[in-house]
């Protein structure tokens, strides 16, 4: 029995107590209603999706130094980013998030009180999202700390968001601020302090927030086309068009650049917000009256309201998609594909 | 455009040029009912599982140097053992295997022909499994090679196997042989060549068969207690045990311990079936009706039939589950559960 309070090393807590620990704290879950048959504990976990429902899976890997660090960020934050991130592929699906599965692969070098509030983080957000863990794996792996999380959500056929269903003459429009992850990591990066401490820029790094309801609400309003925002906009925004074959225009002046951003970052501020990844906002297109309707199911639900900061254009030439950036100046200029290659850094 | 036969650098071909190609062997799939709508390609896969049918969902990790090594399998064996460990776990559900996704942490110093035969060995098991590479993940993890797998099935839920299902006076069998796969790693430890060249056994290790026609037949065939070895018989056997509040008593002249492994391993052989790991072979118990009809139904699938090696009891006393073994010298012996702890050996 674990003395509150303390902190032991996973050797001499060993596979099996700590197992039992993780499971007590994922059955300690308050959502109800999700379908789940059997949760940990056996071969596999059961689940039965509703009837007439599609299931989304998605599956996301984040890595200690490369996608988190355990200095920038404390066990719970982890957790709740590394679920974050993967329950923002299904609200980019319009997918109502159902079952959580999490390899955990540990150096060994971690105590068993970091290992349960990584799972504790990770439960205030399944908690919240009306997901239940219900399975996972625990390995050694003493090169690098792992966490990879496949979630599984539920999504009414005829209400799925894609990246091929974009239009010519959609709105282009994301579900809220761009930039403020970029901001958080520059200033960890640069160990900065501000003024104001930067909370929003922090948070928006630590613990980002899916846009499930609003994946969700996208979907009943009409929209048929939506990703999220992982990459950057135009690491992120070129997948759409390419997938749907067509161009865009972006109208530098709409973009939703907070101030925090600009008063700490001055001029480099445009850069974070359009090729800064990890905000985990929706992008999405939408016809102007979709538009108009998502804004008015936005507000039904006191949702912050979608910021539209651009438009789907045809191809034109041979050239195959293209971003066309309308800058302050009116000026155009077309945008390089900013996506960012994971092998070629 | 790859010539075929070259094998280049992951930073030569780039993270999108790599996933590009992955796309491509994964949609070369042959399994064409497994009620996948949208694949590889957005932000998640969707698929529809048959309507009236429960979701199994299992999740394993494999790591370098721990799970596998690059200098005993080829990629492609990796690739296939990193698939059927899942599998094997949907196996012992009694359920259909229909969709996987992949998490794949890459060093950076693979080439990519490596690459996709680690995806192509995992395709030619799930294209025999008629399960479908529905989606994935691929991350830089320099500390080591990681292979994630998340595999989803289908069961009925009157024919699902569990662990907490043993009765007292249930036959307790296995499906085919113990101790092969141990054998291989013990050949490959200790450099050794045998006369024969063992290729059971390195094949046992390398390429483990997980039993899915097996289980989804005891399902049928009324089964309702089983699992896989992994950890190995005295390892696993306690966990139907615990699951099921029951004790057993295990007859060590009927363990299906291979010639190959006495031959080259002498008195160890007995170690290596009852403790050894990664057999994969189904545990199940069954009522002697129900073991019949197995016979039967394997007979009929013309399938190897399955070994009856003991029996469940009831718990003695105030200790709990427990293994009595009964010894080829008739002595019996209280066994020792030979769980194995991944932190702390």
């Amino acid at each position: 029995m674990q003395v509150p309070g303390t902190a032991r090393r996973l050797r001499d807590v060993g596979e099996f107590g700590l197992i039992s620990a993780i499971r007590n704290i994922t059955e300690s879950s308050r959502v109800r209603s999700s379908g789940v048959v059997l949760g940990v504990g056996d071969d596999a976990a059961l689940w039965r999706p509703r009837p007439g429902r599609i299931v989304a899976i998605t599956t996301d890997t984040l890595i200690d130094k490369r996608h988190f660090r355990t200095d920038w960020s404390d066990a719970k934050q982890i957790g709740h980013r590394a679920l974050a991130v993967n329950l923002s592929d299904l609200a980019a699906m319009g997918a109502r998030p159902r079952t959580v599965v999490v390899s955990l692969g540990l150096k060994g070098t971690e105590t068993d009180r970091w290992v349960y509030d990584l799972y504790r983080g990770m439960l205030a957000l399944a908690d919240r999202s009306h997901a239940r863990i219900v399975g996972g794996d625990i390995v050694h792996s003493p090169g690098a700390l792992t966490i990879s999380i496949t979630a599984h959500g539920e999504v009414h056929p005829d209400r799925v968001l894609r990246r091929d269903q974009a239009q010519t003459g959609d709105i282009i429009a994301v579900t809220g601020p761009l930039g403020l992850a970029a901001g958080g990591v520059r200033l960890l990066t640069e160990k900065r302090t501000t003024v104001e401490g930067s909370p929003s820029m922090l948070a928006a790094h630590r613990t980002p927030q899916p846009r499930i309801l609003q994946g969700i609400l996208l979907g009943r309003a009409g929209v048929r086309c939506a990703m999220d925002l992982s990459d950057g906009l135009l690491g992120d925004l070129p997948k759409i068009l390419a997938a749907s074959n067509v161009s865009a225009e972006v109208v530098q002046a709409q973009l939703p650049i907070p101030h925090v951003l600009t008063w700490n970052f001055g001029e480099d501020a445009l850069e974070l917000a359009s090729r800064g990844g990890e905000d985990f906002e929706l992008l999405f297109t939408a016809s102007p009256e979709t538009f108009e309707r998502v804004q008015a199911v936005f507000r039904r639900f006191r949702l912050r309201q979608p910021t539209a900061i651009g438009s789907i254009t045809k191809i034109r030439g041979y050239d195959g998609p293209a971003i066309s950036m309308r800058l302050i100046d009116r000026r155009r200029e077309t945008v390089q594909p900013g996506a960012f290659d994971h092998f070629q850094r």
